[in-house]
């Protein structure tokens, strides 16, 4: 039997309880590892859930952090040095990625509390995380407030992608499923996937039809 | 073995291959139909899979669109009238929430095309779809638009939330693994998922936990 919840509802629950329902109710959520680092090298690792795509010319992506009226150390690393990566999590560091969103002090790297190593490469400024199956080196582009509740979007462009080469298809689609990325629903439920299908391109009177997955040699 | 794209390369691909790239690469997308009518009644449905959690207190649910310069049905709808309705795909419905993607004109519902059924309910102005487990009632808060690509968030406040009354958990969480609700990446490859774990909340200098799922009797 289905059930609802009202607004009136909602508004007069207990703060914990709302989080849950309201993270929860979003659907899957696209997570993620961001990667940083200060100018005086210290380095912070911290999982994201509200991340978006946003175009493809340019390639741009889109978190969501929380007001900076605490400390965020990820918001002030890349304002700071124009520099983020993001990291893909997969079964095998859920864990550690989870224990990232521990409140820890700046000198304190997330690397070195949750074993995950920190990884520079190709002269990018921010760390990447070496056991992440698929990378992104991001420039940050521009921070956008939203004065409704005090959050932040920021918006970064895509530098670069590493992926695992048995998981890029002939048409330009990564299978990260292939490459056994996560998704997580609410704030700590954490969940691997099985594709259904991948389906052709939706046009008007004509029935959408399974495609195949054309991995490139 | 790893490989890598560089930037140079994605602005060199071919524009769909681009597009199928950085869909995919961004994660598992949280996806959505979102159903809207105009005030002649012309119904129009929806999918999304660019939607974020804001936060919980208001329940703001974030979503972008593409520019208005082609016709945007959801977009306009939705500003017109203040209401839509956000609503989980599952297993059952990904053919005909793909199919809504096709190009109709405005006095064709989507509903009718893909049979999914239009449900109105509780005074509310939007339709929901008859066939999600899961379904949220939406107030237009704020339309905030992005000048490096020309597309716009969305907010939305939560009126109400419909769900499967063995899908509550007694701390505010919903399974929406229980009740079916699935996830997607890039533009058109679903996936249903498989719980790896809930886990407590994360502090320092202490090791997260398998938390139980606590079902509402």
């Amino acid at each position: 039997m289905q059930k609802s919840i009202s607004l009136d509802q909602i508004e007069a629950m207990d703060s914990r309880e709302r989080v849950n329902l309201i993270n929860a109710i979003v659907g899957f959520k696209c997570v993620n590892l961001i990667g940083t680092v200060d100018t005086l090298g210290n380095e912070n690792l911290a999982v994201f859930s509200s991340i978006i795509h946003l175009g493809s010319n340019p390639a741009l992506i889109g978190f969501i952090t929380r007001p900076d009226s605490v400390e965020r150390h990820t918001l002030s690393n890349l304002l700071e040095t124009g520099s983020y990566t993001i990291n893909h999590i997969n079964s095998a560091i859920y864990k550690q990625a989870h224990q990232t969103a521990a409140r820890y002090d700046k000198s304190t790297s997330e690397f070195d509390i949750t074993g995950l190593h920190a990884l520079y490469k190709d002269g990018f400024t921010a760390p990447f995380v070496q056991e992440s199956n698929i990378q992104m080196a991001m420039k940050f582009k521009q921070k956008i407030d939203i004065e409704l509740n005090g959050t932040i979007l920021i918006i970064g462009e895509v530098q670069a992608i590493y992926y695992p080469e048995d998981c890029l298809c002939v048409d330009g689609f990564i299978d990260i499923e292939k490459a056994d990325t996560i998704t997580c629903s609410g704030l700590d439920s954490y969940h691997s996937t099985v594709r259904l299908d991948r389906l052709s391109y939706a046009v008007p009177d004509k029935a959408v039809r399974s495609i195949n997955l054309n991995y490139v040699e």
